[in-house]
């Protein structure tokens, strides 16, 4: 079985990848240079992709900052209050997952790939309306609708299997897989060290202490609460 | 009202970027160096563009020759032997349309955009899947889930105005709508003259001779049949 992997280099889609080799996926993986701000999460994409023995690693690059709208493709200020899980931060940025689900969707018809994985989840997550299931649904239908392997009955499979997973369950996941934390990087600036005040750095750090698991990465900062 | 075109400088996105002037729509158009054949065709949607005084113009790089599987995006060569409705052709570019939908959903959620137009159709068309009215449905829901607008309650409409008619039709509501069919270009090839048998001269040609109209351009060739 072939797999096309999103992958960021973070907590979410190395625990992703891993969860697919350990399914018995040949993967391949895949990161995008999309004028992030800074290049620290794709040495971390490609680290983890060897680590796990993707059969390839590809990095698309496109340069979102031509659009901005997003504090992570723009000079706007990413926010270091804390997290609010009822409004959408400025950290979102527009369609980014639909653009990266239509990569992926290319990559996998010419791998002749039966799946798509990725790290998304929908409960200690940012809010982001690109990550929650009823999107993921309508993405299904894309790919069954407006690819040629979907036309030919065999549409990759979108599967996200942190989607209802919490963030220490996610932790606990990628420990047991053996996701190699101290390669990872979360945090949405990219200092020496991670901040451990945007929103990516505390939604780790609780997840590594809810889990009870120490969390390999230096932080200039922890947060008196997530 | 402000709507996001897509454009590739071709005979039906051209016509589609009319249609919405015409309709009232303050329009950014939208194009793509992608990796294609030529840059010809990247050309002729700058000038379109400017011709229909749209507000802005961008094109956004990123290269699928990284995936290939098409014969616009590899060494592969263009078929120039006629048009078979019934199979999907080897310029079918993997994702395409959905690839590029993606980019217009985060351009229209910046521009606070009402609309996306784009010039698709599936009636005289090359048999690619994400020309169907049901994958047009299927983006529908994505905009509506999967952004920032979609959650506001004020997704952009995908508007694709020539989704049910002919080649003629369009080239008769292009003529109507006075677009310079001198500059746009539908060949697949990028020579000095459009080849004129390719899928794509075909459909062009068959749509000026069956509304009884003259197309500008010069061809190599053309064909006895389309």
């Amino acid at each position: 079985m072939r797999a096309v992997c999103l992958l960021s280099g973070g907590l979410d889609s190395s625990t992703a990848l891993a969860w697919a080799r350990a399914e018995g996926y040949d993967c391949a993986t895949l990161a995008f240079d999309y004028g992030q701000r800074h290049r620290r999460e794709l040495e971390s994409a490609a680290a983890i992709s060897r680590h796990f023995g993707a059969a390839e690693h590809r990095v698309i690059a496109f340069d979102l900052r031509a659009f901005g709208g997003s504090s992570l493709t723009s000079d706007a200020p990413v926010p270091q209050s804390g997290v609010d899980p009822a409004m959408i931060p400025n950290t979102y940025v527009p369609a980014r997952n639909t653009i990266f689900l239509s990569f992926a969707l290319a990559y996998a018809e010419v791998r002749d790939a039966q799946a798509i994985v990725l790290g998304i989840n929908a409960l200690d997550y940012s809010g982001y309306p690109d990550c929650r299931p009823e999107y993921l649904e309508a993405m299904r239908r894309v790919a069954a609708l407006g690819t040629k392997q979907g036309v030919e009955g065999k549409a990759p499979e979108l599967l996200a299997p942190l989607i209802q997973l919490g963030k220490a369950d996610i932790v606990r996941l990628g420990t047991q897989l053996g996701v190699p934390w101290e390669q990872t990087w979360s945090c949405y600036l990219g200092g020496a060290q991670a901040c451990g005040l945007c929103d990516s750095c505390r939604l780790r750090l609780k997840g590594f202490a809810e889990a009870g698991l120490r969390d390999p990465l230096q932080y200039a900062t922890t947060p008196a609460r997530p």
